[in-house]
């Protein structure tokens, strides 16, 4: 049934903006979220498009400008002539503001700046003297707050007067006279309190914050390990904004897709409407390093030459036993990349997952490693060949093993992203060492291998 | 200044169970959060831990369990008393609670639910039928709804009765007389409203909701794209539990941790506590797999036995293409999985991304196979060689392209996690493809290369 409503409502938007129906479009506008508006809109034709932009209001228009994809979104902001262009920032989220802006050249930020009205244009170059992917910048000033000294009656009558603003915060903060963060009370318990109580009587004084500097994605830690809904934000004590969890859910997407990002190297913020030259010039300096290394693991065999052309079959067994160690290290490399997020690993928790990936290692080796002795003597049918093989894979699954935990610990301590070191690092350093090892052992048996 | 006063609660609690001081112990227990104290129970000992589960009352109790982790839950809920462990049991929210009981086998469950009252029990009951990951497994009956008929006093004094039920929401749900959700109104709505207004006047009748088969990951998409704080779960149109943004915030960590997992080939669930006997079963399955994918490029190499065995130089090259075929499959699905959990693909979308794609292997292998052609020749002197290598990298790449972008879009359509597709699959076939395309282009040369 849902799907039937919604087919209905596109239907009627499509239709008023082909036959140039204002009011039509407008009644359907009113009815449907900015989401959905943001999702027709990005399906629309130019003409279209233009018309749905002429249709809208400056409060509609600046709910769906939050909801389009950034690129889309200047593109939009660069269709409105200045003037209007101003009046709908005014109506966005400043953090949203902030981050379109910093997108444009300073001539243009200026320029749709001095459109804004000066208060608003203030807070967000506010947010702009804050480094992206900080508390600064995902904060909001548009909530509630009230003097120590307010009676519930005086809160509730603040509400009233700001109930824009108020629209989806469920809390009202109190501060002192040097705007000092002291208290919160919930909307519920406004609700249930007497309005001639003072609110410092009934407040909450324990109160979760966030220095202004914070990185996000402790931010989003915050929200997930305390539940909250909004978590206020202060430079020393001052309160000076709030973020509330829907920037939260969005942080939390955000930072998942950056590990993914790292651990496929696949190059920063690649989506849908990414254009090709632009996702493979992202991708290029991954793939060019990558070459380079694939070239050392090429060195290394060619070092073996000798014994590679004195028993070909060597080269059977190269590409599972690389294949088989790269992907272990990645395996250990995952798990220690999202564990790191979720906790916090000091001297006692590293040594304990070294140890259990030591021994993860030593499992899956020699149960690979017999495996594939014993299938290298049925198809060569040479024993010494299935030794070489199998005890080559115990060792180079164990080192891998361990080189996929220990290189991220160390490069989490160095205070580099651990994520980093997934495609090329990884990979390609148990590619070489599972190449050394693997040569190795076999040059020592050459003899009996012949 | 945080750090300071958190070490010197988490010193006074671990003085207080050395020392066995109750009083002590509970007074710090009443400031700090559950999360804090939950991280605190994990570094603890044997004893200690014990002491500090015995000072913490039920309802305490049950916040910290909420925040531990699955398997740590179960081993505190086996060391309680039968009564204790029902009285705990009814004080954690529900979905928490069928989410520990599945884990367990059928005669503790019974036994368990057999402990709690016979109330929270049926509900605990009826969520462990819904699948799990879906929306029905999510929803609390935590919250507070009012007939459509009640008037907003009415609706403030029901608010007072079910104070503790209302704690973490912040809006009240309407329902007409066949419990069928009519609309929802806002804790600050209520605020604003009159007492004697009807609440079917003031209440907002437009209500996203979900049906209880839901899958989770749409709930999550749901709360990003609206910005939901709360989000009604219905059978028909009858209102049967809610889901909270906390819930949303768990979902999304958990999504991105299974596609990671997932893209890693790094097998389900392994955390730092997880043994190293049950992590290591978790992640042979696929290691096997890729063990015998590996002797299917071990047996292509075997059937060019020839071609390798006149020009071992060959082998120097073997795994960088291979690697950089496998690499670039991966960037590819990664932008893909990801794309598919935010946007919804039809034919259009899916075409265009292919034809992306096909320009970006087109780009890429370009000006890999350029460098990598200069590359050998220089190296090894033979210009022939490298021909060879570079238009082998050029054709390998495209196609490692296309196939890390049309296999996930494939799997998708066939309602199969595209995710599944890249370790195993995607990197194995694109080296098979890689092998097959270099030495297939190799031996039509050999004449010219030996």
């Amino acid at each position: 049934m849902r799907q039937t409503a919604e087919q209905q409502w596109k239907w009627l938007l499509l239709d008023a903006l082909a036959k140039e129906k204002r009011e039509q479009a407008q009644q359907v506008i009113e009815e449907v979220y900015p989401y959905d508006i943001a999702q027709v809109y990005e399906e629309l034709g130019e003409d279209d498009q233009a018309r749905l932009l002429d249709y809208l209001d400056h409060e509609r228009l600046a709910d769906v400008l939050e909801e389009l994809e950034g690129e889309q979104r200047l593109a939009v902001l660069r269709r409105l002539d200045v003037e209007r262009a101003g009046h709908v920032l005014d109506l966005m989220e400043n953090d949203d503001v902030a981050d379109l802006l910093e997108e444009l050249g300073p001539e243009e930020t200026d320029r749709l700046l001095g459109s804004m009205r000066t208060d608003e244009a203030l807070i967000v170059r506010n947010l702009l003297t804050y480094p992206p992917e900080t508390a600064g910048r995902l904060m909001t000033n548009r909530f509630i707050w009230v003097g120590e000294d307010f009676t519930v009656g005086e809160t509730v009558e603040k509400m009233r007067d700001y109930i824009e603003y108020s629209e989806t915060i469920n809390y009202v903060y109190v501060v002192n006279q040097l705007s000092e963060l002291v208290g919160v009370i919930s909307y519920r318990d406004v609700i249930l309190a007497e309005n001639t109580e003072r609110i410092s009587d009934v407040m909450e004084t324990k109160v979760i914050r966030v220095a202004a500097e914070t990185d996000q994605e402790e931010v989003a830690q915050l929200f997930e390990r305390y539940d909250l809904v909004s978590l206020p934000v202060v430079e020393g004590d001052i309160l000076v904004g709030l973020i509330t969890v829907d920037d939260a859910l969005d942080v939390l997407r955000e930072e998942a897709n950056e590990d993914i990002e790292k651990l496929s190297a696949s190059g920063k913020s690649i989506d849908f409407e990414t254009k090709p030259w632009i996702a493979a010039t992202r991708r290029l300096p991954w793939l060019v390093l990558l070459l380079f290394i694939g070239l050392v693991s090429g060195s290394i065999i060619s070092q073996f030459e000798e014994t590679l052309s004195k028993v070909v079959a060597l080269a059977f067994f190269m590409p599972m036993i690389a294949g088989m160690t790269g992907n272990t290290g990645t395996q250990s490399l995952a798990v220690v990349v999202r564990g790191l997020i979720t906790r916090e690993v000091d001297k006692r928790v590293a040594t304990r997952l070294i140890l259990r990936e030591l021994w993860v290692g030593l499992i899956i080796g020699v149960i690979c490693g017999i495996l594939i002795a014993v299938i290298a003597y049925v198809w060569q049918g040479s024993a010494v060949l299935g030794l070489v093989v199998g005890s080559s894979l115990v060792i180079t699954l164990i080192f891998g093993t361990l080189a996929g935990t220990i290189i991220p610990l160390i490069l989490h301590r160095l205070k580099i992203d651990p994520a980093i070191a997934s495609g090329p690092l990884i990979t390609t350093l148990n590619d070489i060492l599972s190449l050394l090892v693997y040569f190795g052992i076999a040059t020592a048996f050459i003899s009996r291998l012949m």
